[in-house]
Parts: structure tokens; sequence; C-alpha cells
């Protein structure tokens, strides 16, 4: 029985031939990583175990960017007890304040991860690097911890989702808008614990960014993982950038799939996300004029702070002024991000339609900093979950969009298709 | 007997020909000034007072700039409700996210204070406008609320100290290093309640931002305002930018001071404050090699984030790199100064260095947010208070510094003369 890409990357880790969904497997990891709110819990773990050692300095990548730069004392304390590991083991790839970045933008950017690799993460989003043809997922501070120690990690091979995904997006359509029609078509434990598989003749419409944002939001369907085969466009990505050997896999003729879906991707609409699960989709034609009226924007994360989406947004917002009462908070997702983005000319497009342009963190998405919203409240996000609270007070909403969509709604004041303001 | 320069300003709005040291007046006030911290206080009392109207919504400022882009929900809860105050009266100059800038360096910017003009703020640093030609002192939230009702304020008038400035400053030292060696000269308390007049030739060699940033920190004095003398300097920031007419108060020839200083400007040398008072200076010759090594370089503030302090951080920072273990968070002071400084280059410079630029923000100060310090860690920072846990946890120190010897000791990894990097 053919296996599937994710199952060969794990069988290829676990040095077997062959395995089959369900099966538990200890597999070698090319990559373990955490952040400034995972990393403190690894390194207690690993502290209580009495280990001295890490397996490889050049495999964990420790990133303090949730509630970076500090936002309080205990966010402070926690980066120090994470330097502090960091330098005593030599940890390579430690990012501090201004070598920031969001990590699940920073480590592709830097070539950490690519095709073929395995990588754990103690962040739920750390199935972005699918978009590299990578088997990548979220853990524990604990299995970090074990990672961190043995270079291993158990898992249960997963059974796999197909999405073939055909056709060509029209017009403002995005890989954000993409992944909310599937996660609202297949609601968000329609891929529990299985791995979502994207292929067809469609992802040559979708450049890295798509992917990315795609891959990132896999984890809201449930997905073990998300993972997109490696064509020329992740090679193009991948040279002179990542850091290991690629290893392309791709899944067998007879690889079993417990579903597969056909995505046209020429007939998905801008897709929103309402309160308060991220299956909760409605295309920008079925939400009413001034039917959700907006306090405020947030542009960024892990899911859409990359330079395609700060186009995306800055194409809306060029020439236009944000509407008043709207706070409109960009987050690119690097210092390099950063940097690109200035030399683009897209910040002084922001500033001028009336932004500010945040330093390099997750902030306001996981209701860290840098944007948190009272009672009452509601924020159009390109962020990856709209769960009760998420961006602050239980009171207030969060609507995922695109970067399109929610630069579109800042200039309107309400959610709106991003053709009615251009 | 002839009246100061401070004197006739109060004297002036009292709608008396002369005030004396010591004497009640109750004063027309041009500006009433607010932040997000203060302004939710301040409207409490308006309300609990049964207040209905604001006495001129042109001449009350409030200005989100402590903790936005909002750091937790209760910042947010406090933005709420000043914004929802600033709706239901039309206050004119309420300015949230996007509009942003730091309170004391936005109202000169956009010209809401000026030359003779009498101004009160529920914040310290309210004392920074003196720079104009302006009385200008920092009030507690229950004067705001009837300066907001009543356009008035009482005033007890202060006696002052005379600074006569002569010679001019050499190599990198600024006005932060000239208000540093004053307050090390006089102490925390060596101008209580009283007015702190800069006069003499000197003040030439002071571009408004020194000016600025010198009578910012006459708080940290205990002064009840400081204020300088209008010149071209000052006309030409003015114009086209004050909103309001101009009018130059110049001291009586035969005004009393209580002391007469005379600072010889060309003999001031580069000047840090050490823990945990403003008065513990130290020049920077003072201070050996590595004797402070610091963890974070916090450049910004109503104190030193004016496009002046940039450009001389980023002369420093042009072509090195901080050192390594050293946070830099560089935060200018309004959207008008980022985009400035973004057009000038500086941004580069900075991010090529390893520092993050932040939004406008008074942020990591007064301990907000934007890199709080853990125990044990110790930052050079352009801010101008280092009081126990100001930027953190107690156990944390802050050195206030000049912009060029904080980059300079954000090079070196520890306190040094900006004279031994360059």
């Amino acid at each position: 029985m053919g296996m599937t890409m994710s199952q060969k990357i794990l069988a290829a880790h676990a040095g077997l031939d062959e395995v089959k969904a369900g099966q538990l497997i200890n597999a070698q990891l090319d990559m373990v990583l955490g952040n400034d709110v995972t990393s403190p819990v690894a390194i207690n773990v690993f502290e209580e175990n009495g280990a001295t050692a890490v397996f490889d300095n050049t495999k964990i990548a420790m990133i303090m960017d949730h509630f970076t730069p500090n936002k309080d004392i205990k966010a402070a304390t926690l980066v120090k007890q994470t330097r502090s590991f960091a330098n005593k083991y030599d940890i390579k790839n430690f990012m501090d304040v201004g070598m920031m970045g969001i990590e699940h933008a920073l480590l592709p950017e830097k070539g950490l991860v690519g095709p073929g690799c395995l990588c754990i993460g103690a962040d739920s989003h750390t199935c972005t690097y699918g978009a590299l043809g990578a088997f990548s997922t979220g853990v524990g501070s604990t299995d970090m911890a074990a990672g961190m120690i043995s270079g291993k990690a158990w898992f249960k091979v997963p059974s796999a989702i197909r999405f073939e995904l055909v056709g060509k997006p029209q017009g403002y359509v995005s890989g954000k808008d993409v992944i909310l029609h599937i996660i609202g078509m297949i609601g968000v434990d329609g891929a529990l614990y299985k791995s979502m598989e994207f292929t067809g003749e469609g992802i040559q419409y979708l450049n890295m960014d798509d992917r990315l944002c795609i891959a990132n939001m896999a984890i809201e369907a449930g997905a073990k993982n998300g993972i997109f085969p490696v064509d020329d466009i992740t090679r193009e990505y991948c040279t002179g950038r990542y850091q290991g050997t690629p290893v392309e896999y791709t899944a067998d003729e007879d690889a079993v799939y417990d579903e597969v879906y056909t995505i046209d991707l020429s007939t998905i609409r801008p897709t929103v996300a309402f309160p308060h699960l991220p299956e909760n989709t409605k295309t920008v034609d079925e939400i009413g004029e001034n039917e959700v009226k907006i306090d405020q924007c947030v542009i960024g994360s892990c899911t859409n702070g990359r330079i395609s989406d700060l186009r995306a947004a800055a194409e809306i917002f060029k020439g236009r002024k944000i509407a008043k009462g709207v706070r409109c908070i960009i987050i690119p997702g690097t210092q390099n991000i950063w940097l690109q983005a200035m030399h683009e000319g897209l910040f002084d497009i922001f500033v001028e339609a009336g932004a500010v342009v945040s330093t390099p963190t997750c902030g306001p998405c996981l209701g860290g900093h840098m944007g948190i919203l009272a009672a009452g409240e509601k924020a159009v996000s390109t962020t990856n979950r709209n769960f009760v609270g998420r961006m602050g007070h239980v009171e207030s909403e969060v609507y995922l969009a695109s970067p399109a969509v929610a630069a579109a709604s800042a200039v309107a004041g309400y959610i709106v298709d991003p053709e009615k303001v251009m």
C-alpha cells in the first residue's frame, strides 16, 4: 500500500521503508522550535530531567516573538531565562530583539527549514513549513524538551485528506481565502490528526507566501500537518536560502486518502471567518454593507505578515485613508520583511493612510500586546484564530480575512469586498 | 519689582498687571492636555461633577500614547473610554493610533502650543513646551477636569532660578547632557516649585530639539516649569506650525531670581544619570570601561525621540553593529518623525545595526510595554526617569543618557563615551 507524502517523510526519518496510518514511530528531527512562551516551559522540563546537553545546537531554534519587545516583567523574565539557556548551550538560532521575526516567518526566510525535513515546534502553527514540502507540526513543551535532548520525537503516523486544487484564483483571492474556504467547508475538526495534502495544477498559481499561509492554518481544521509537493516555486524559494539538503518526497500513486476534495480556485471568493471559530465563514458577497463595523484592523502574523501580504494591503491603501475611528496596525513578519517593505515604499503608503507599523511580533494575534481589544470592539485581522477573547476582552470580536479584505475594510470602516473600495 | 518670564505669562493669563511669587492666581488656559492614563481619571471627575460641556473643544488635547497600540485589555478599556468622551464632546485633538505620537513630541509638532501660551497637562513632562516660550506645567487629573470645564486653573506663582548659559557645547554634547549636568548640580529637588529660566548667549547653540529636551526634564529637578526666551530658532520652528498667535514675553531687567547659575556649555561632558535618581550623574570620563554592561538600549521618549535625537543615534550606528546580548529599541516620537527618519535613511542604519523600530509610544520609559526589563537587567535609555522599577523589575537599573551616548553604549555593550566607538 502506497504512502502519502507526509508518511514518506516520517518513514525516512524513522529509518523505516514503510509506515502506516496509526503506527507509532520514533523519528529523527531536523529542527526543534520554541518561542518565548513555550521555550521556558521546555527548559524547565529539560532541567528537571537532569539533561546536560542538547542533541545538536544548530537544530534548535528559540525565537522570541510573542511578547517582544518585552511587554511586561513576566515576558522579560521568560526571555531572560531562555537567553540564559541559549547562551549556556550555545543555541545557534536563538533570536532576540533585533534579529527578530515571527517564528514561522523567520524559519523559512532564514532557511532553517526546507523540503523533506522533519520539524517539531512548541507552537500550534509550526505546521506552516509544510508549504516547503516539510513534515512539520506543533507539539507541547514537554515534547520540545525531549526533542532538544534526544533529537527525536514520537509520532502516530497520520492518515491524510487530499485537496486537489484546480483552476486559478481570481481578483483579490489569496491563499488566505483558499484556506478559510476549506476550513469553512470541512470545519475546525474536519482534518483532526490528519495530514492535509495540497496538490493539483492549481498550486502553480499559489506563490510561496500563499502556501505558507495555507499550511499555517491547517491546524485550524485540526490537522496534524499541512503539506505541499515541492515544485519550481519551492525550489526557487529555497535556492540560496535553505541551509540543509532539500529532499523531495512525493506521494505514491497508490497512496490511500481518507477523503479527496477537488477545490476549484477560480470559484473561491474573498472569505471572512466570523466570530468565534475559523469555520464560521462567509464570502464578502454574503456580508451586507455596514453589517460588520470595525474598530481595528490588524495586518500581520505568522499567517499573513509576509511581503506579498503587505503588498496586497498597500495596493488597497495607496492613495486612500483609513476610516475615522479605525486603528490599523501593520506588523511585518520579520526584520527583513520590514526592510523590504520599507524599501518598496509600502510604509509610506501605510503611514499616509493612517496606519502604524510595528516591530515584528505575534502581538495582538494571541492577545499579547500591540493592539488589544476592549469589550464590544471588533477587529478584522489577517491572523489565524478568532476564538472568544483571542485578541483581548471576551466581549470583543475578531473577523479573520486576507490582507486585501482587511485593508479594504479598514478604508470602508466595515467589512467589505476589496472590489468595492478600488 | 520686575517679573520673570514665567510670571509675566501667568499675569497676562490672569488678567493682572503684576503677580508676585507665592501669590495664588486663577488663569485662563490655552491648552489642557491628557493622555490615555490620565484622561480617563479626568473624565470620571468631569462626569461626577455633572459637567455637560467643555470650555473649548479646540483647546483640549487627548493623546493616546502611554500604552498604545493597546498593550492589554485595561489599556484598551481606558482608551475606549477616552475615545467615547472625545466623540461625545467633539474634542478636536483626540489622537489615537495612526495619528499617534508621544504627547510632548506631538503638541509642539502640530503647533498646538507656542510662544506665550499657558498650558496644563495631566502628565509630569508637560513642562516640555517651555522650550517654545510657553508656561506649561504638569497637573493632576482633577485639575485637568476643572480645566476642561472652566478653561481655567489655579496657580501659585513660582519664584525662579535663572540659568545663564554661555559657550558652545563641544563634540557629542547635546541638550540632554546639559540638563543632566544641571540636575546633577542642583539635585532632584533643586528647583522645587520654581521656574527654571534658561537664558544667555549659549542658547543660540541649542536647537529646538535640545531645548525641548532641557525643558522636558525641568520636572526632574522639581521645577514647576522650565522656560526659554523666544528667539529666531523659536520663531523659525513655530512659523507655519503654531496654530495660535505667538506672544513673546521677556523677563524684566529687574526680575528677581532666587539664584542665578552660569553654565559654560563648552565645559560640559557627555553625562549619564546612574540609578536610581536623575541627579546621580557622572560624566563619561568618570565611568570605567566595562563598568556598566547593558542589556538594553532605548532611544526615544518625550525627552529624546525627535529627529535630531534619531540623527545623533544614527551617526553612531552607521556601519556599526549593536553588541551581542544588547536589545536596542528605537522609538520615534511621532508618526511624522517616524516618516522623516525613514526618508532620511535612518531606519536602514538602525535595522542594519540590529535595532528594532517601534511605533511611537511612551512604552518602556514608564515600564508600560515595548521593552520591559527583567530582574538584574540594565538599560541605557534616553528617557527621563531612572527611579527604582521605572522600566520594569524593581531589581533592574536604568541609566539616563543622550542618544549619542546610548547608541555608543549599545555598540560597545557597556556605557561609553561616543568618542571611543567612532
